[in-house]
């Protein structure tokens, strides 16, 4: 198949990229870009996305959990594809980190024009999924699949403000979650653009990656028991070093996952009491992070972890209490639309690496319920949730070609 | 030579505990005992103290740095036996490290009783040796062998009072510290008794040990600066984990030290940054702690440590910073007078165990001025600068029976 698109240039992925740096000074913490679930700032980020969207003749409306809405409409009745990522950022991100995705939706949309389609876009632009203000990261995208609690609305953020108060105080209602929320039952097909967060693009050279899932997750907190003592006076043989068994566990950690790619470990939070210069280490309290595409394969690898740290610990007489913080199962994208997403990026005259994602998106919330695809766009040094994070022109030009080719390509069924 | 001590019993063994219980009670934070350097508790301590010399019919005076000192005297001209220890504390210490060494000095003159000596003894109590409150550790000691300087008196504590004006505000006058600190001219031995603070002699069973020196010591700052990375979207190939190479470091020291014994190796404060569960540390910073009785070991053992940290660091392209903060040499006991005390606990009936301290004391600041031999007293599960550290009275009972054993021996010569 070749490719239908003509070459839009880079005029349109400048404007992209220049439209997130604008979004980028709308912020609730002067001087960096800070912009929280329902904050003053994604009050603007709405007034200035809500200008862009009516200029491109786009139905506009906010839900009630704060979610930006737009829609290319064909006709009443017709099927709807949803085009979505998030407008909230972590503390002192960057400009691109969910922003590239729904200002990368537009402007394909305003690409394709008048061209006449069998089926409505929508465009989402979710209010919540960094997890930042509540710590409940996806508040957003489970709003839109049904997936939203009772314990969720009644969460607070460290001012006390419960997010079914946020929600009033936007002047939004958390009664009409139900009914304006849930994503349309005429959404027969998704797309999440965003940018990759890693460097495996930047080391094969490649502009976009087809993501052919999010990667399950286990999160572990570790505390090593051993006892404190003075360095000086306690020779090695009488030591229960708390510190020297969580070393050779993450060391192992680390020998593990080489060994076993693409399943990643990482220890990166430990702390040392008493944490003296001249004191041997009585407790750490450390964490593990672990993830696979395979669940079967990520349970495995934490299960030998496991017992690293017990024998870490174990020939130190040291004791090892082992709590599992998270466990999230691997999500698959659709099989066939992620297909089709890579045969877009061969019609854009692209070559796009095949991926799992290692970090939680939106996608993963969506794809259980509506087929989902997901396009990565490189991350320069493999940078975000950074001021410096940035995207090259040459990249979201080749991601707006292949949206624009994929919508055109829906056109046909899928 | 057979011992000339009567069984002492332990009736005086429990008037020292006892009275080391009493002084832990004057503190300058109630609840817990932390006296410091100058303070309100250390007056309150020099007023038990010298009510109890007194009772002995000791000289008393309080030199200019604050050290307490009790003279038996024999005659004007006579040589002088110097017994000291210390009386500060660290926060919320246990009643023995420091005053033990003190109340039991005073303990074995008053069991000497009006037995004629050919020589003064003269108990100093230090009044600075752990470093608490100007983070300058053997301030008293080292004003009693002319080793303050300029610099250590304008060093400021963290209320920015200098040590010049807590002297001052102590009622005492720095500008005398040169003519009221120094040792008596007269000496000619001098010993101290503490407790070991170590688990040495508990795993060996025994009361007491013959300190040989105190183990030279280095400590280092290290630096290791990887790449902070999403710990899902970097994989390991990809990363520069600063945490897994400092890891690597640990266990090589640990195992490097259990290699080369009595050599002691301590990695004891750890902080890893960004410092999130999933991140890849980007940097850590850590200390090292290198002891050993013989310089020149303890030398090559730093080289071969900063070798092994520069190999983890190298290949994770982590670079490495070192810094060396302190470097003390080994100090030697007086061989001569270590003998003789080996001797008068055996003659005391005992079976003193013989090593090297690798915790610094303030016989390290006295030793290489005047012939010096230390003692050491079990502590029970090693434990010290806690408020459950203790002594065992049988143990107390021992080490009281050798000293007065030690002064009667001296009589003879040494």
């Amino acid at each position: 198949m070749l490719s239908t698109s003509p070459d839009i240039g880079c005029e349109c992925a400048t404007r992209v990229i220049s439209r997130c740096r604008e979004l980028a000074l709308l912020t609730d913490v002067p001087g960096e870009t800070t912009r929280l679930f329902l904050s003053p700032a994604t009050r603007n980020a709405h007034g200035l996305l809500m200008d862009w969207f009516r200029e491109a003749k786009l139905e506009v409306s906010i839900d009630d959990i704060g979610n930006l809405r737009a829609t290319r409409r064909t006709r009443v009745g017709a099927p709807t594809l949803i085009l979505f990522s998030h407008i909230d950022t972590v503390p002192n991100a960057g400009p691109f980190d969910g922003p590239l995705g729904v200002v990368l939706a537009l402007e394909a949309v305003v690409q394709i024009g008048q061209a006449p389609l069998p089926f409505n876009i929508e465009i989402v632009a979710f209010s919540e999924e960094e997890g930042v203000r509540f710590r409940l990261p996806f508040l957003a995208s489970r709003a839109t699949v049904g997936e939203l609690t009772e314990a969720d609305l009644k969460s607070t953020d460290p001012d006390g403000v419960s997010v079914e108060e946020a929600i009033r105080s936007f002047g939004l209602d958390p009664a009409r979650i139900p009914s304006s929320c849930p994503l349309p039952a005429s959404a027969f097909a998704a797309l999440e653009v965003h940018i990759e967060q890693g460097p495996v693009l930047e080391s094969e050279d490649k502009s976009l990656a087809v993501v052919e899932g999010i990667a399950g997750q286990t999160r572990l907190q570790l505390t090593f028991t051993g006892k404190a003592n003075h360095a000086g006076t306690t020779p090695m043989t009488l030591r229960h070093d708390a510190l020297a068994a969580a070393a050779q566990l993450i060391v192992e950690a680390e020998r593990y996952a080489l060994d076993n790619s693409p399943l990643v470990a990482t220890v990166g939070r430990i702390e040392a009491i008493p944490g003296a210069i001249n004191s041997v280490t009585g407790t750490v309290h450390a964490t593990l992070d672990v993830r696979h595409p395979k669940d079967d394969v990520r349970r495995a690898g934490v299960a030998a972890l496991l017992i690293q740290a017990k024998y870490a610990a174990a020939h130190r007489s040291v004791t090892l209490r082992a709590t599992v913080l998270s466990e999230q199962p691997a999500i698959l994208m659709n099989r066939a639309l992620t297909n089709r997403l890579q045969q877009s990026v061969g019609n854009a005259g692209y070559d796009a690496a095949r991926m799992f994602s290692g970090a939680g998106h939106d996608a993963m919330v969506v794809a259980p319920h509506i087929p989902t695809a997901m396009l990565f766009v490189r991350s320069p040094e493999g940078l975000s949730h950074h001021p410096d994070e940035t995207v090259r022109t040459e990249d979201v030009n080749a991601a707006l070609i292949t949206v624009v080719e994929f919508i055109r390509q829906l056109e046909f069924g899928y």
